[in-house]
């Protein structure tokens, strides 16, 4: 069993990019010829058009990138229907070869925590829903994480943890101080912990548990990643939330790893912003994700240390 | 549209009990008429199992209890054909009158937020998956409640935060102490005056942004109600978890509301503990489940405020 940070060290070496793609599909957003025909579209029918819509991004990036982050919610939000598309979309970029971050923060305790961990990140094909990876929220503690790490680990799988949010409200409780120090900076040393005891083999030095870490201000990314030494994060934020790549910079080690970086209404719905809509717009929406794609690429690769790998 | 704590509030009082029933379907757990028929069972078969156990449940409680508590992960456990299981039998429960407080433990940030929001609190039948009430965890801030209190509130709905956990980890991070109060306080806080902001019109002083509150010792339940006056409780951990009903006391206010209990697996799997397992076995496990649930009714009664409703 390969272990998961190592299977995404060589997914990211073998596309020489850190680039992840978000897929988080939004009705109003998506380009004309997917919207649904009917003008109230039942939730069926829209997630039949997520459905094409997370396929077609999965066929235009799977050449590309070494990954993929469906976010949960927008497939919860139409119920069961949703959720089987979200099922499909996993399995089908699984089959193309990207590893799947799956972007559920799911959390809970003791044997609830495995629950959750087998319908993820169990066996392969034991579920639809079975990824690479699951964003896991760790107010809950220790006892919290550890049965998600376990079942994880035990199938070359991995987590990423909450650790540092950008969102205005991101503070509130994350940047309390407790014994001299920011409660993220708590949750950075058990993340890290259960990241150096997971550890994979290949010449690097990170584990199967990685960390969400958006930073309020760059040096943020840099503070965290001296302090977090063996685990990888998923960087939120590129693009259509505000960060450019130079503010990223800090997230990698000098070998360009130690980071993958997120975009999703960026890339997803390059469509319908310049410089895209004007050359492809909704018609050849692929070509514009594409397209972003190896815009964003190019953009880590000039002023990131991603340029090196 | 009637707000969610009046709803509660009146459930309680017509049931005259603040018994929470938590559907936790666990395969090796299932009484024996209902194990499939396979010994490896395929996931489509465990989710048929859990459907019948959960509506046979409903069947029996509907009449005893104000409402019930699927937990999602055992279902999302099984991937989509669980989640399926899971919106079947919250809508059988809803059809039947009772509240259903469906545990999650959901959270993200902005309109992604929002979209698990629309998920489970939207309009009446418009997913499978709409039910009452949603647990919810705080680690992200304010701007990630906010969505999920905005949703449910337009809905009649309401959500369930996590502030104080019982498990052993739970201290890791909610007990730091910052500002000369622990971690859990400072949500506590923040939770009340969403409670407040959110206050049913009824002769009670709740909200329907609620706290899932564990103790780990009995005397924080009495000062968490002190200090959340507009804050209803969701309190885990009668029965199986080693609480009883002496143990949950401080949850309530004087008149016995502000507080609902819940117990899962010490109801839901009776029918293999003493003393129904002897009296009905797996067979009669459905009047196994009845008799236990009257236990816990007389329970809580006999030994807590509740005894006044």
């Amino acid at each position: 069993m390969t272990n998961f940070a190592d299977r995404l060290v060589s997914a990211i070496q073998r596309c020489k990019t850190p680039t992840l793609v978000g897929i988080d599909p939004r009705l109003n957003s998506l380009p004309q010829p997917l919207q649904p025909k009917s003008s109230t579209p039942s939730p069926e029918e829209v997630a039949s058009a997520y459905l094409a819509f997370g396929k077609g991004i999965v066929d235009v990036v799977a050449s590309l990138v070494p990954a993929v982050k469906p976010q949960a919610a927008f497939f919860e939000q139409l119920g069961p229907c949703g959720m089987a598309a979200l099922g499909e979309i996993t399995q089908y970029a699984r089959s193309q070869g990207l590893l799947v971050i799956m972007d559920g923060k799911r959390n809970d305790i003791g044997s609830t925590a495995t629950a959750y961990a087998h319908g993820f990140l169990g066996e392969n094909g034991s579920t639809q829903f079975t990824s690479d990876c699951l964003t896991v929220s760790p107010y809950l503690g220790e006892d919290s994480l550890e049965p998600f790490v376990k079942v994880a680990d035990e199938n070359g799988n991995g987590i990423f943890v909450l650790v540092k949010t950008s969102n205005p409200g991101g503070g509130r409780f994350q940047d309390l101080i407790a014994d001299g120090k920011p409660i993220y900076r708590h949750v950075a040393s058990l993340v890290n912990e259960l990241a150096s005891e997971t550890r994979g083999s290949g010449s690097h030095p990170y584990g199967a548990v990685g960390a969400v870490v958006g930073a309020t201000y760059p040096e943020q990314l840099v503070e965290l990643r001296e302090a977090m030494p063996n685990t990888f994060f998923l960087v939120p934020g590129f693009g259509a939330q505000g960060g450019g790549a130079a503010d990223v910079a800090g997230a990698f080690d000098e070998n360009g790893l130690g980071a993958i970086i997120n975009s999703s209404r960026g890339i997803i719905f390059a469509h319908a912003r310049e410089p895209y809509a004007d050359k492809f717009g909704d018609q050849r929406w692929q070509q514009a994700v594409e397209a972003a794609t190896l815009d964003m690429i190019a953009a880590l690769a000039a002023d990131t240390p991603a340029g090196t790998l």
